[in-house]
């Protein structure tokens, strides 16, 4: 009997290099309950994964008991699906690998299951955003990087290592800009929070154009000034929203000759600048797209609230 | 009891612009007989589907019956595997959408499956060839153009139309040579057969350095002449052969941070220059790509003959 019962929720656990936090989803992608915990304030990987089990535990109890629990889903930078661990992620506090799903699996004899952050959030959009029903899409995940999550055939892309899907570092301009990741021209030194800045910087000192921004002081100024100024008409945030989109409908193109994708889905900060930014994109994406692909592949943005995001995706891992 | 008998064989047939081919194939990859005819002989359709079905049938007679085949597949180029159509081929001699899955399947009752070249060359390899066993890899064929076969979780890409996988159409080199899809710095204008010998009309004009292929008249300059003069020690030909490679890796380099495959396979003409071409695609794999890639995607050349590839791939569709 108990074994035949339906389950009704999974874990959703997202971890960042500041905070960590969780909830308890269900089919429809209502978070019934949720908590959270600073990830720096647990050096020791021990006492952090003690401490997520311990209040796992509480939120599972007052859902009803683990029996209504399908499993775990962690979202995670540098998490590997096919081990279950976290490889050498820079902005976390532990170094080296950390086998975090056995770490809970062991903790919460529930099963645990791990994919990077982007992957997430694909997954969050297939089974509750605005990519239900797709078999093939790309996640594009603006951000302080560029992430990516590719879905083929109704499945994750993960490639025959577990890292397949890092589209933030196909070069977009050979010898451009230098990338966090050591090489140039990756399409994250344009388009990431931190790549739209350095746009900022070039277009201020390479013209006079009369701007908002201008005031600013040049290492304070964020994707929101940009987006204030476009609003106001300032010329130079609308050129820079337009360069940015450019360089990302260029890159849209060719990825859709890579998997003909159904959809592309924007998440993340970048997004939300509306027309200023989708408007380029979606002119660069037909002006580069080869003629067999034309007007077929859809630009979307997610529809999963940002606060929520985060662990719906962990969520949709463990259905 | 007939039902359940094993089947031993599939059939494979290959249309091209000159010539259509086909063969019995065994599960081993053995060609167990062929025959072909004239693809240009035949304007009319029906009359195509007629005649490769009338020699079809005598093939498969001779090996034993109908009831020892398993299935019959097509590569053609712009087949399309979702319809089993051939849709729009500019170099076949039928106008509009041919329903040739349907035609073959109701003159031969067997079941028939389509697909484009460069898919079915994929197959070849995944079923007989240097990539058995693989469950992600990507085929690169280097003819008079670049297609690309691309094989995640054991699965072809076939995208949500049918038309994924055309990777000789990604751009390398923005506002580059002109393309024939009509657009400018698609790698197949770098790298195929005609391209090659764009890179030599260029260097022959942009530099003077001495080489035998000014002997050569420019309208009449093939790849094998390139080959020829490489093997002769002329600079000028290891330079086309090392500006191809590059071209080539950066490329690559790429496609690996799309889907990390365990390989790269190459197939035609190109890809038999051996060192000359494969020592630069390498290197230049290996400087673009990013750190945790690094070292982990082979590149393989093709181990089927060039004569039997096209049937054995049409094959491998139908098992």
């Amino acid at each position: 009997m108990e074994q035949n019962r339906k389950k009704l929720y999974t874990v959703g656990i997202d971890i960042g290099g500041t905070n960590t936090v969780f909830g308890i989803v269900d089919e429809q992608g209502h978070i019934l309950s949720h908590d959270g915990i600073k990830t720096k304030d647990y050096p020791d990987i021990n006492v952090y994964a003690d401490t997520v089990a311990g209040h796992l535990r509480s939120l599972i109890e007052a859902a009803g008991g683990i029996e209504l629990i399908n499993g775990i889903g962690v979202g995670a930078p540098n998490a590997n699906y096919y081990t279950g661990q976290i490889e050498q992620a820079p902005n976390l506090p532990w170094k080296g690998t950390v086998p975090l799903a056995r770490m809970l699996r062991e903790r919460l004899t529930l099963p645990v299951t791990l994919t990077n952050d982007a992957n997430a959030a694909a997954l969050g959009e297939m089974t509750y955003g605005v990519a239900r029903g797709m078999k093939d899409f790309i996640m594009i995940t603006l951000g302080t990087g560029v992430g990516s999550g590719i879905v083929i055939n109704g499945r994750l892309v993960y490639g025959h290592d577990g890292f397949a899907g890092e589209l933030g570092h196909v070069i977009v301009r050979r010898g451009g800009r230098l990338c966090g990741c050591g090489r140039r021209g990756c399409l994250e030194t344009y388009c990431s929070a931190t790549g739209i800045v350095r746009t900022v910087h070039e277009m201020l000192s390479s013209t006079d154009t009369p701007s908002l921004l201008r005031d600013i002081p040049l290492d304070k100024v964020t994707s929101k000034d940009i987006y204030d100024a476009a609003e106001q008409g300032d010329k130079l945030a609308l050129e820079i929203f337009r360069f940015t989109g450019t360089v990302l409908g260029e890159a849209f193109a060719d990825f859709i000759a890579f998997s003909s994708p159904e959809a592309i889905v924007l998440f993340g900060g970048l997004a939300k600048a509306g027309e200023y930014i989708m408007a380029p994109i979606r002119e660069a994406m037909d002006a580069n797209v080869m003629s067999i692909y034309k007007g077929k592949t859809r630009l979307l943005t997610s529809a999963l609230k940002d606060s929520d995001a985060a662990v719906l995706g962990a969520s949709a891992l463990a259905w």
